[in-house]
């Protein structure tokens, strides 16, 4: 892991680029991390549209995480932003596209093709990233992931025992080994799902919902389209992880809030 | 409205027994309501097993009220603790009784005769205990009501305009009726649903859900029974009400927590 740059945000976080092996990312830690003991990590999932057209949104989601006094983290997705192209995932883009031009259902093979290829080369590069940064000394854990495509978050929390808690976004396809795979999750977690979402099916998250094994599993479901998800929201999956990584109940919260 | 008794409770919270007419009721104030300015209202709903079986899980709801600063009270329901039996519910539970135990679908008769002569009634008492609570000097509103039957709460939320926000259980029979009523509901509502409440039917509460008609509702499902409600589900309610009934962001929450 080599820092490429490094800025000061207004708020005191401070965000590093870096390069791992050949993948891009982002690193942020509260303004205090380097001065007190290590901090606990969230990893940043995000849909696979490129890091630089998703920083807007991840560094709002980063500062909240350091307001709770936690680290936040990202890398860029297989076949996004600068990274090559994957011939499989361009395949399934295109025929997604095709599909819904032409108002025809989308099979599942398109949903397989769109999601399972990216799971299974992104997951090992996020927990390559999960060695490089409990790595720092001001990074300890424990660590949770959230939002991006759901089905890297289910595998994740499957296969990543350094994963405590998970906050996940129903709001893309489903492969149907993801429903299989939501059986063995066992970790917290905090679902949020926007009722009206344009791209996503609706049955299919509650289905998903119900899958998952966790003794701890909430839906939180709000009103609105797939970027509309409220403020409150953000601020209920925000008290989720600083239950779980944190362990403060609420009427402890951090002394920033 | 006739004060019958009061107790300082532990907290400092002031809780009075009273009598409206012929109706039993409980009012808790905040230490500080008699002193500062008066203070928004929360009606407490609750199932119709009696006032007294209720009390535990009442006061505790009234303390969480009183700690954001509001006003908690309830009345006894219908045909309840020591009120007259209602010889339609009495029979509409033991043909419930006679289903459950024989295996049987619940019948849409069954549902009805439980719960709309119990709403009709109820209701109109509420909006008088409303009258008397808005006509003490230490009450002013705004009023936000919260759990109970769920049709009550959503005949309140249609008929009553002093009702800014509701907090409703999905955890009760509903009868056709109140699905035709949750359209007109307006207000800002924030839905529990116990997943594996063995009670209700999961279907008909997401169903209800999407029929309400309010631009601002939210569901929140948690694993467990019926009397499981976790801790943070009670706190992020609590936050609801904070939002709507004294105007603070999360991140200006009452001084008393």
């Amino acid at each position: 892991m080599h820092f490429t740059s490094e800025q000061r945000l207004d708020d005191g976080v401070l965000e590093r680029s870096f390069t791992l092996g050949d993948l891009p990312g982002i690193l942020w830690t509260p303004a205090s991390a380097a001065a007190s003991a290590p901090v606990p990590l969230i990893l940043l999932g995000h849909p696979p549209l490129g890091l630089a057209r998703m920083y807007p949104r991840l560094v709002g989601r980063a500062r909240s995480a350091a307001a709770e006094g936690f680290a936040a983290a990202t890398i860029e997705l297989p076949g996004s932003g600068d990274r090559p192209r994957l011939p499989v995932l361009e395949g399934a883009r295109a025929e997604l596209r095709r599909a819904l031009q032409a108002g025809e259902p989308v099979g599942d093979e398109i949903i397989d093709d769109l999601v399972i290829p990216l799971v299974d080369r992104a997951v090992p590069e996020w927990q390559a990233l999960l060695d490089a940064l409990l790595a720092l000394p001001e990074i300890d854990g424990p660590v949770g992931y959230s939002g991006g495509v759901i089905s890297i978050g289910v595998r994740l929390a499957v296969v990543e025992p350094r994963i405590v808690a998970a906050g996940l976004f129903a709001g893309s396809l489903v492969p149907r080994a993801t429903f299989e795979e939501a059986r063995r999750v066992a970790i917290p977690l905090h679902v949020l799902l926007q009722w009206d979402d344009e791209g996503n099916d609706r049955q299919a998250s509650l289905d998903l919902f119900d899958a998952f094994g966790s003794a701890e599993k909430t839906l939180q479901a709000n009103m609105g389209g797939h970027t509309g998800v409220p403020q409150f929201a953000g601020d209920d999956a925000a008290r989720f992880f600083a239950r779980h990584l944190a362990g403060r109940s609420d009427g402890e919260a951090a002394g920033t809030r």
